[in-house]
């Protein structure tokens, strides 16, 4: 039988998201998986035992396997380095267990937002360019770096982190323990950290002060408290709220002091902008798009298009799938 | 006879120093002859008779020429775009003059500080190393990026302008028209002009109210005034001036932000650092390194050298000497 099918798979703190794809790398199965934060093995186990047993007699007919990961990834060695949302995950081999769990030799590990660039530069939001720079806004703010088709690992792997590109030295204080990185501005943890702190202060203005603090704002974030999502901020947002406006307004403005940054230096085809808070849509990239238009040095880089990523959530799956297919073995 | 000689130049707004090297890149011939800021072809055909002429019978061994240039610069089209201090030279093709005067099919065009780069890659403080950035602190600032031995052009050939990383989004104007890029705190325009600052702030300070300023520093600068160069402010830091001293400190830490971030995103081999404040060598690298060691994320990263540039004012010019060699035509 012929093997013409790629599984790709995304791990992420809390689920494993999959896909199985075929020569044209269309899907002919996806799903997900709970992911074991503590534990590799069980959880690659896992996955084998639901992609292949879905497959039934098809497995045979799967070539390769390849795993989207955050954190440092060692495409050479396959293990996992820095991986904040996968403690148990960190320091770990991933190679092996997933040649074990598949019964196959060829697999390929990868970061999952150098995946995720990957699937938008073949089929998504980079297709047709050659030179790309994705921005993934999650709970933090990952990044990638695709140079003449080819991802920018650096001598580490560690290249691409655009989260911790320093935007102000005496900035708002970053999960990393710095200051003023963009993660601190523009990752929805920050965000929502944000709105917590000017909804608290709206609560100690006096009533009748007439702040720039809309009057919903306020109670609406403190009666959520710290189950507020930034789905909520965008819809109060869209509703016209000043202060949500105003919150987006500000990230965005810090992501595109960090992409006029990037295109300074890069110079690249596009600027795709990903994760959850990329569904804030113009709302975010607007107010990102002004300030690179201003901040660009290169006339004909000026309108260097900030675009959202089109592949949605298996982007990264989708990806990692299209980098083992490609790998040579 | 053997082909076996190219020659490089490098264009400023001041001097065109040229090298001839042989298939080592040793210098058989070096030398420098005035830049014509209004007019390519003068400029072009004064080097090609100063450079021929030199070389007598010789000139028959020349196999190919490299001209860098400040600027953005088109290596496909030859042309020069953007290029602040060559008026004359913007939007003109460089590639034709230089066949005509040398009357060589075999003419290559780079980004000075490119130039500068491949220069340092083969032969000088990146030797060994595949990625490599370089920070060129003139009196504005340059930048190139080496990946894979290979230099960055982007789409439109304007990548690496690092000096228009922005550092700050209510930094201090830059020469670019906006706010707070790299530029505007370690070019020497800038450090001079910070300089210049502080002592007038000085002699408005009355006597006797032991300010930090210390007190040779606003006499000697105010005497100097436009006559000042970085020379001298580097002299009186060495001499233990603690304001000059504190110049550079502050130049250096805008230099490390940026560093951090380009380590971040690139996590190359080495950072380099030329141009003439790099002459400062420690003054103003040992800042650099200590935010470097703070904001770089990944922890084999941290460690990443910076290191001055090695091969000295004419590094442009054996740099673009070698891209004219390996050029194949």
């Amino acid at each position: 039988m012929a093997q013409d099918l790629v599984i790709g798979a995304d791990v992420g703190g809390t689920w494993v998201k999959y896909v199985v794809v075929d020569t044209a790398d269309q899907r002919v199965l996806q799903g997900e998986i709970a992911t074991d934060t503590g534990d590799v093995g069980i959880t690659i186990g896992l996955l084998a035992r639901e992609v292949l047993g879905a497959l039934g007699t098809d497995r045979s007919r799967v070539q390769a396997v390849g795993l989207a990961c955050a954190g440092i990834v060692s495409p050479d060695s396959g293990r996992l380095g820095r991986s904040p949302n996968l403690p148990g995950w960190e320091q770990q081999d991933l190679s092996a267990p997933l040649r074990d769990a598949f019964g196959l030799r060829n697999v390929v590990v990868a970061n999952d937002v150098n995946a995720a660039l990957y699937g938008e530069y073949l089929h998504g939001a980079g297709r047709g360019c050659l030179h790309l720079v994705m921005i993934a806004l999650g709970t933090g703010v990952g990044g990638g770096v695709l140079i003449d088709g080819r991802l920018l690992l650096g001598v580490h792997n560690s290249a691409g982190e655009i989260g911790h590109m320093i935007l102000d030295l005496d900035g708002p204080t970053c999960t990393c323990g710095n200051h003023g990185c963009l993660e601190a501005y523009a990752g929805s943890a920050a965000l929502l950290r944000r709105a917590r702190e000017l909804a608290a202060a709206e609560s100690a203005v006096p009533l009748g002060s007439g702040g720039a603090i809309s009057d919903s704002f306020g109670d609406f974030v403190n009666r959520l408290g710290t189950q507020l999502t930034t789905n909520e901020l965008y819809q109060m947002a869209e509703a016209g709220d000043l202060t949500a406006v105003a919150l987006f307004r500000t990230a965005g403005h810090r992501l595109g002091q960090a992409t006029a940054s990037l295109i300074n230096l890069l110079n690249p085809d596009r600027v795709i902008v990903g994760g959850g808070l990329a569904l804030a849509g113009d709302l975010i990239l607007e107010p990102c798009r002004e300030v690179v238009r201003d901040g660009v040095l290169a006339e004909q880089a000026r309108n260097t298009p900030v675009v959202s990523a089109a592949l949605g959530p298996h982007a990264a799956a989708l990806g990692a799938a299209a980098l083992a297919r490609e790998t040579e073995f």
